[in-house]
């Protein structure tokens, strides 16, 4: 146990930990936390509380460095049979102009990715990926099954606008045509002439934008725009928000899932085609595991005590003597006045309301219940 | 242009940024730097400056936690094959026992990788890994051509013993058959009755030992052996240290290589089979890269000035008033009483002499040369 809050080790600079199109704009507004997300900086803080940046980004509007979404670019004659291949989500219906949100699974049916493919033509995708190099896998079955497919890293840099001002702000530097964006869709809109992916969709739950610049050369320049088209609506640097992604469910790759999980632990069943009508790798692990229920799924859990300390390594949750499951995010909520946290709990255990108990990394054992996810209302996910 | 030594970032702290076995002791050593390699933490500073450690590393013996080396475990009927299939290096002769440095391509010759295979039996291999997911290019490999493989990442956090003490040190807790162990080759020694692959090799020319640590449960207690065991050597925490680097020409896949080099570019033919008696992916493109000779290729580069910035992206080489090169890793040696650096360097400027200039990102138009690499004298490189 350890009551002094120590200072986090710093990050050692390198060509292999990418610095950004925006970077000049992050450092200059003073970025004093960043995490790696592919190989790539994602600014996490700019000496604020993660508490003033939450109420903050529900209130107004944030421009967020998501470059480190780096895209997959899978094009060519047999794109959609690669793609199909590497997701159980069905994409036979998919059009484009669609963002679709899709579990990538190994042949074990393990979580490899959970992207948001965009159908850019009918033979032309971008899988704007979470940390793992999806590329290399892509490009492993595209080789071993000879497909005909290009796959390349593009030049794109996503900026995320977040917040219930987005439409506001993006209105002001892309025209009105950005308020008519459905959710999950992207239209071209033109920036300094230049036709640019615009999004509606991001990391929270509060509404907004990622605008897929695919000319690094023009990053600053679209910082500035919004930048300066924003200073009446209270624009700020911002980053995906951990009070408010896991108050939103939202999970992270790699924290509340990895290749040891499978989509139906994960809650991803509805992105799942579970019947015979398409085929796709870890298909035949997919539906066993269908067959006799997933022994775990993600959670929400609850727990009282003071604020709890970083989730670096996940913590044992306990009901009846036992661990029955682990959290794997964790901070505390001023909305919800306890810790909300997200967690894989056991079946058997994972009704809402179930009493459990958290060892958490500071040595205490707080009190805890299971929920459902979100903790928010949900309104927006189960439009995707 | 700024004067300021700005305060790096820190890093945030996630379960997706892995800590090690290790990690309970880096943190009570204080450590003070992290950089990020697959997806785990690589301690990189303990608080005293990077010429301290490097002098220490020159005359001691250091334990690193470099554990972010990940296993790609490959075993099975068709393993051999599909090692084979990912490297040009000629396996054939491998021995068990054997460590090979061996770099990994793509169908385009692109360097994927340049891990230590180490051959563990006829049919099970360790690729111990730069920063990439190489384990989802091989499953890709297997899926698609239909091979008898596991493919696994392990349980091992490799510990590194480096510098001039490192045989005595070792052979205090191994006993003196450590001492017989040859460059580049690995034999299984007790640990409190467990049998680790000790091997001798590591990312230093100053000699010494990684042990493949594969119970991390054991972790603490080989730390702390090493640890008492070297008080009376002057053990310290290190790292991978970027002036001893440098100037041994030791690459680092992601800052002097990447996807967009191939391994003639990166001096690395002498493990290249160039005939026709092997196959592997990116064989043809290669052979036409040889045919052609590389249109660049790394050297060293001496520049002066006073003491250059850390080169967190390539800084442009310049002669014949026109770019002919990148510088990608560099620092003061005091040593050379000069800046070194690694870079590639266009055909036509890299013979050793050539005079160029270096624009380093501190605005800073810089004099130098290129030199051939090793800095140091080479002793070991050959022997791999």
């Amino acid at each position: 146990m350890d009551d002094v809050v120590k200072t986090a080790p710093r990050l050692t600079v390198s060509r292999r930990q990418r610095s950004t199109t925006y970077t000049p704009r992050i450092e200059s507004l003073g970025v004093s936390d960043y995490s790696i997300v592919n190989r790539t900086i994602l600014p996490k803080g700019f000496g604020r509380s993660v508490e003033d940046d939450y109420w903050h980004l529900r209130e107004h509007v944030q421009l967020w460095d998501v470059s480190c979404q780096r895209q997959v670019e899978i094009k060519g004659k047999d794109a959609t049979r690669l793609v199909q291949m590497m997701t159980p989500r069905d994409l036979r219906d998919a059009m484009v102009g669609q963002c679709l949100y899709a579990p990538l699974i190994d042949q074990n049916a393990g979580m490899i990715n959970d992207p948001i493919i965009l159908k850019l033509s009918e033979d032309h995708f971008w899988l704007s990926i979470a940390d793992a190099d999806v590329s290399l896998w892509a490009e492993g079955l595209a080789t071993g099954f000879g497909l005909d497919v290009e796959i390349d890293e593009p030049d794109v840099s996503p900026l995320a606008v977040q917040g219930p001002k987005s439409d506001d702000l993006m209105a002001k530097v892309f025209g009105e045509a950005v308020r008519k964006i459905r959710f999950f869709r992207f239209e071209k809109l033109n920036f300094n002439g230049h036709p640019l992916v615009v999004a509606r969709s991001g990391y929270s739950k509060q509404g907004g934008f990622e605008i897929y610049l695919d000319d690094s050369s023009l990053g600053l320049d679209l910082w500035d725009a919004l930048w300066h088209a924003g200073a009446e609506l209270n624009v700020q640097a911002g980053s995906p928000n951990l009070i408010e992604r896991i108050e939103g469910g939202l999970l992270s790759y790699g924290n509340d899932m990895t290749r040891d999980n499978n989509p139906l632990e994960c809650g991803l069943e509805r992105y799942c085609q579970l019947d015979d009508s398409i085929d796709y790798i870890g298909k035949d692990a997919l539906l066993q595991i269908k067959k006799q229920g997933p022994g775990r799924q993600i959670r929400g859990i609850l727990f009282d005590g003071e604020r709890c300390p970083p989730c670096a390594t996940p913590w044992p949750i306990l009901a009846d003597d036992k661990i029955i499951g682990q959290i794997t995010s964790a901070i505390w909520s001023l909305r919800f006045k306890s810790n909300v946290a997200l967690g894989m709990v056991e079946r058997g255990y994972w009704n809402t309301g179930q009493q459990v108990s958290v060892q958490s990394s500071d040595g205490l054992t707080r009190n805890g219940s299971v929920v459902s996810l979100p903790f928010c209302e949900v309104t927006s996910l189960d439009a995707r």
